[in-house]
């Protein structure tokens, strides 16, 4: 297994630098090879801007456009070039982050919204009437593995499916489904930890034990089903998953994962 | 009026900074006070890190006691304290960006990171046994209302109900009600344009139109009713929504939303 971690925590001494150091240190040791993408020691640039287009970038900026002309020309800075490079060496992808409001840390965003660029991630693919792109399912990481790596400070009630945060699945669902399943990957259920700021020592020795389980297991864990885009499920092109798919009083982005 | 502009696009020329121009002159014309945080020219810095909390920050770093003892002690980063200021100044928040990746701009999403500190906008209000914290419906911007303006490059059908991106107001729940609700905003509908790469010169009038006559109607437009949380809806401290509330066949981000 070839495995790239982006790691998003300010703190090498946080609870989450502890769960990447552990996952670098347990892949390797079962003989994986591992690359780190540490977003803070890398000093990442988090935001998009005419920079990364180079002296070709037009005026006025178009983002998807500039960034697909700088892809088609290998013209892309180098950090995102290396981090390109990464994604299409490694079969796996873990993304160690703590949830702040609901989402990734302003740094991994970025990583996302610099690395993913039109014609490597977006824009992939043919329009026709029975396609619409290489996407959800499909195109550039298509064959690759996925999984978050996640710290929450509340408790796992508050991200039950009656919690008042909303069920923690469909919070990472604009992750899991438009940031990962887009580009092709497949995305294994999630790693989550609740009440990360409250954690004894002994919990984090079980939080350790069950995070070691979860990462021997990679090879042999059932990712989420969520549908394919150009699969037959739905309607070309107007996107909307076909009547009568869904399990009876299914609803919202439970609708796109199948059985 | 007195409304607080956060802006995130790049480029002066786009679409997002035209809809940004045309609230500042349509709100001036109406005679209401503005201001604008245009993040890009600002330069904002949107990674958080031990810089933000001065010489004091602790060793290992952490985040939310170092944020918030930097905002009890009036040491946050001359950046950060303006930014909250013009929170408490205004009555009204409108937030301008492009849907990146289904979700905000990292540089927007690093202005919450850092703006929304410890003891601002999280971490207030007491906890008891009928009292969770001062949040969702109540805490330090309570009285005030926020409205997000948002451009999609897809079709409203890829957003609707079941379209295959998720509908537009799941994927902006975690904005709407885990960012902006929590510390007590009330949030309106959202003013969404779809397939904004494609749009024609004819469109945009159009749009411009419907942007003018939601600034004009802001005061009488209704927010959406989310569930305050300590108002007897939740049980305290799982912070289940009880059972029965709800309409049938309701599930998911859609049980916090009343009626």
């Amino acid at each position: 297994m070839k495995t790239l971690i982006v790691h998003a925590h300010p703190e090498p001494k946080s609870f989450n630098s502890a769960l990447k150091d552990l996952a670098v240190s347990t892949l390797e040791g079962a003989g994986h090879e591992v690359r780190v993408s540490d977003l803070y020691a890398m000093r990442w640039k988090a935001t998009v801007d005419a920079a990364d287009y180079g002296p070709a970038a037009s005026s006025p900026l178009r983002v998807a456009r500039d960034s697909g002309r700088a892809f088609d020309t290998g013209t892309l800075t180098e950090d995102v070039r290396a981090e390109q490079e990464k994604l299409l060496w490694a079969d796996t992808v873990i993304f160690q982050f703590p949830l702040w409001w609901f989402t990734m840390p302003a740094i991994l965003k970025g990583w996302v919204d610099r690395v993913f660029t039109y014609h490597f991630a977006y824009g992939v693919g043919e329009h026709n009437e029975t396609r619409y792109g290489d996407r959800y399912g499909e195109g550039t990481l298509a064959g690759r593995r996925a999984l978050l790596s996640v710290t929450v400070g509340g408790a796992e009630s508050h991200y039950s499916a009656r919690g008042v945060n909303g069920p923690v699945d469909d919070l990472l669902f604009p992750i899991q489904h438009g940031i990962l399943h887009y580009p092709g990957l497949e995305v294994l259920p999630p790693f989550v930890v609740y009440g990360s700021d409250r954690l004894t020592h002994d919990d984090f020795a079980d939080v350790a034990k069950a995070w070691e389980q979860r990462l021997l297991t990679l090879g042999s864990t059932e990712p989420v089903p969520y549908r394919r885009q150009n699969h037959g499920d739905y309607e070309i092109p107007s996107l909307r998953l076909k009547d009568g798919l869904e399990p009876v009083g299914r609803t919202g982005f439970g609708l796109h994962v199948s059985g």
